[in-house]
């Protein structure tokens, strides 16, 4: 039984090194010399602010193409938006497009599991941007899952 | 002795996964369409940005009225501001208004235990908005204060 | 062979209380009374945003200055711009210095550890400013790097 118990959090520890628990660094999307896509740390992945800028100057548009970006983006990194926690949001005219932005946004994130959000008014890196959206989230796994001390 | 000292992993281990350690996700304050006002995920609290349209035109009474509901949210998640990692606050006029809202925030935070900050300029969701004002803080709780190897 | 299996958990949760795993703050640079220049929580460097007015009026100088200061507060926080998790820049004009800041942003950047980031415009705390830049970090120690099961 102790054995047991011993091996259990041995298992437990070197589960956790992929996850929580972990100060290793996983980088992914690392073509760009700017920056990685994808940075996951301790359970957490970080994504870089993303936009549409091809998806035509309609804000609706935009922010669909950029949550399809963010939803592409949280699963290649094993996770999704159902494990959201934090968004910043930038529109480049907040009070023309704060309520269309809203309502595809809306429909976008798991009702039963929101992020934090901040949105605030910002130019981006090209004049036909609209808005960009940058998402954090958990990964979809919980390193003590299988502990039944 | 092997016996105690694998009783305290393992107590170590299931109380860790309610704070640090733990990737399990708590959302509270959820009524809102577009996000969720506290995110808590591996022993940190995650709040969503906080203005305060109705405390009238001036940035401090703005400033004192978003910082009285930041330090609600912080006590429903279960920490306070003393345990603030960081904060990013928008001020709509930084030019004028940046001396004034340091004034109240200088009152506010915990002189021992100052989050790291970024301020810049940004219009908010509302042209009456002054400031908007974004917390994140650690869990009151040491999982392993009663570690004693 | 238990014996060793068990000290080896002991020591590895004693050694990650300093790291990831442990809910205590640390902060360093905490001479402004508005901020910490750097927190430390659960493996995670958080830096105060930098800013280089004195640099002069071009954007390569303040940004290479800005990050000369980015690097120092990583270096008193045991950690560097090779454990770099996410940045946040913000520049006066987008539009004239996108293209001078990303010029000695690529040439600082540890091409193999590019941190997630997002670039947005916004007038920082004192008009002279052309660039900010915020950046968290893991820390530079893996609690686990001795667990050898």
């Amino acid at each position: 039984m102790l054995v047991r118990a011993a091996r259990r959090v041995a298992v437990t520890a070197r589960r956790a090194t992929s996850t929580v628990g972990d100060n290793r660094v996983v980088r992914l999307q690392t073509e760009d010399p700017r920056m990685s896509k994808i940075v996951i740390h301790n359970g957490v992945v970080y994504t870089s602010g993303q936009t549409a800028g091809d998806a035509g100057d309609c804000v609706k548009a935009q922010t669909q193409a950029t949550l399809d970006k963010v939803d592409a983006l949280l699963k290649e990194a094993g996770t999704s938006k159902s494990h959201a926690l934090s968004a910043t949001i930038w529109l480049k005219d907040i009070n023309r497009d704060f309520k269309g932005m809203n309502e595809v946004w809306n429909n976008w994130v798991d009702p039963t599991n929101k992020p934090v959000r901040a949105t605030v008014e910002a130019a981006m890196a090209r004049p036909v941007l609209l808005v960009e959206i940058q998402v954090t989230a958990a990964l979809d796994k919980n390193p003590f899952e299988d502990l039944n001390y």
